[in-house]
């Protein structure tokens, strides 16, 4: 992989303007479609049962997030879910919150099972509690990582048949054989809900345009990771409520020669 | 229709701060009531069964919006418009992502034939779509326009018997005898997610205070367009963030003088 | 109460980033998490039937908000309500729009009989009609103040059996003993939508790192008031959405010389 694939996939959404399908979380909703429209991507929320595999089947990536799931939007998302794996679409799964509590992991490990999950992200509790591993998470926040996060995602990969997303101070990925490891990113983003569930959805814009789904996941957390940067030196000292804004901009106008001149990833297996 | 009407109107809106129930989608509930509270309205969301008849009678305008439609939504939806229609309350309709599954279509002709609808706004493919015409519509957004959209505006308010708003490069109003042209707006406002939808709000907040639905929906297209002209001016080219922002600071610090230096409209025919 | 009671209490907050549960309405999700997060707390948003127990169980504070109520969420606070009650975590509620229509009226009172409410809050117009007396409500935004609030706040607290918080132009916080008044706050508060909700989920925050339900209230209105100044100012006169965005930079900045600059308040009675 080099960093001019990257931005030249970053041209690619810009382009195409690819269809995300999204089914996820109230607190996020607004803020996940701001940023993909940001990034060059359509987005689309539709939960009904009646439209959810009609929806998915049309769509150039399929985003599935549990962050306050209820039994019918499960049920959506099993539908859109199988619509999409029979259309091949391409589906990604931010297992938000699994382990803190029974429900939250009994519907993980549901979907896991039901869908042919090409692409999971999230905190690094949060994959352990996915691959079956126990980890304190409190809410939906991670408390601590559960040891070497690259280890982790090489065996929750293995484990789960999916590539694994791990984001924290440093970002993993691996398809359980290769594992990359990805520099880029910013604390503040801590401060925005919902900034990993976004995340996941680039990863879906990215999805949409790349088949290889690693390529696809690095070049999303360094193209998110370098927007981020970018906002930070924006934001100065301003604050959480302006680098929000910062980001949204930041993903809008970044450039290839952003994307080369900030992006930081090295292959650490494979 | 002359532009000091406009402006007057607007003082209207914000001097008698009409009520505006909405049931609208879950991505622009919050850009939805931030919108409404700028230019001056009091919005209101109340969703639930037992409540929507009660809600939508002492409201000053109904908007229905199906962005995320599920069919309890759809109920709320009927509740509430047959509560309107018995009490003389204008219904506006936003027919987001109709064509785009059979499920919105149905629903769609639905609203339209159970509810004595006011004003139904949508981009082209969704007018041509609601009103029984093909139209190619990826997601929610308007693949192409169906030709000539005046034509579109025309034939849509006679076979749907309401106002009909297109909106897109150039806003179309027509109540099937008459057509206005509005030539406000940004391409920025394509960037903001619900920014569509927000409009369908607010011209539920103008028909509050104006009886005749094709002012209310002129006065809106060049009040909100002229809005996101100075909120242009003032991003600059910092992006769909900052633009977001400053757009909900325009709708509020809105003067006369500048309706009536921004705003541009035409009669076509009529 | 000493005002440095309350800068200290921010530190423990900030310290001790305590988790809110909230059932809260789909407006103002995303601006709750986000202001949350801004002052220090974790927040976490779970409806569903089977994990809301489980989750307020875990929580240092349940925040139960009706402002888009339904049959399914109002039974999700009743379940997480009594888990929180069993398990000794503070329950604040905010009735919004109580009064506007008998649905409300009796889902306001129905929470207030089965759950034990540590602080309710609300507009005169919501705290009167939650108690039992009769105000005029236009929507979810308070018509009239029902005569002398800080005798309302008394005898709601009294009728109610829990600390009440009236916010308006002075707010005041009664235990139906003694009686607060605060004098923070800005006006632009009120033209962003939610900006009560997330007050009440701030009570939350504090109210997870202090037992004493009337210092916790007294805290959080002088802190958010505090705030709120803080941004006006940095706001000038650029209108509702630059302040909304100021807010979050300001929850999060806010140090103890501001809160002990700004913060104005005063033991009325008791």
């Amino acid at each position: 992989m080099k960093i001019q694939e990257f931005s030249s996939l970053l041209e690619k959404v810009r382009e195409s303007n690819p269809l995300v399908h999204n089914i996820t979380n109230v607190v996020v909703t607004n803020f996940t479609a701001n940023g993909l429209l940001a990034i060059g991507a359509s987005p689309v929320m539709a939960y009904a049962h009646e439209e959810a595999a009609d929806m998915a089947k049309i769509a150039g990536a399929l985003v599935l997030n549990m962050g306050t799931l209820t039994e019918k939007e499960v049920k959506s998302m099993l539908i859109a879910g199988k619509s999409a794996n029979q259309h091949g679409v391409p589906v990604i799964f931010d297992p938000v919150g699994v382990g803190a509590t029974a429900y939250r992991t009994e519907t993980a490990k549901r979907i896991l099972e039901e869908l042919d999950i090409a692409i999971i992200r999230g905190n690094a509790a949060e994959i352990a509690n996915a691959a079956g591993q126990n980890s304190s998470i409190k809410g939906v926040d991670a408390v601590e990582a559960a040891g070497n996060t690259s280890e982790l995602a090489e065996s929750a990969a293995k484990e789960l048949g999916a590539v694994t997303v791990i984001t924290g101070k440093q970002d993993i990925v691996s398809d359980g054989r290769s594992i990359y490891a990805i520099n880029n990113g910013h604390p503040l983003l801590t401060k925005v809900t919902g900034a990993g569930c976004l995340l996941t959805s680039i990863i879906g814009a990215f999805s949409a345009v790349e088949k290889d789904p690693v390529k696809a996941a690095v070049t999303s957390l360094v193209v998110y990771g370098s927007a981020a940067e970018i906002a930070a030196e924006k934001t100065g000292g301003k604050g959480p409520g302006t680098f929000q804004i910062e980001f949204l901009n930041s993903l809008y106008n970044l450039s290839a020669a952003d994307v080369e001149s900030y992006g930081s990833f090295e292959k650490m297996i494979g």
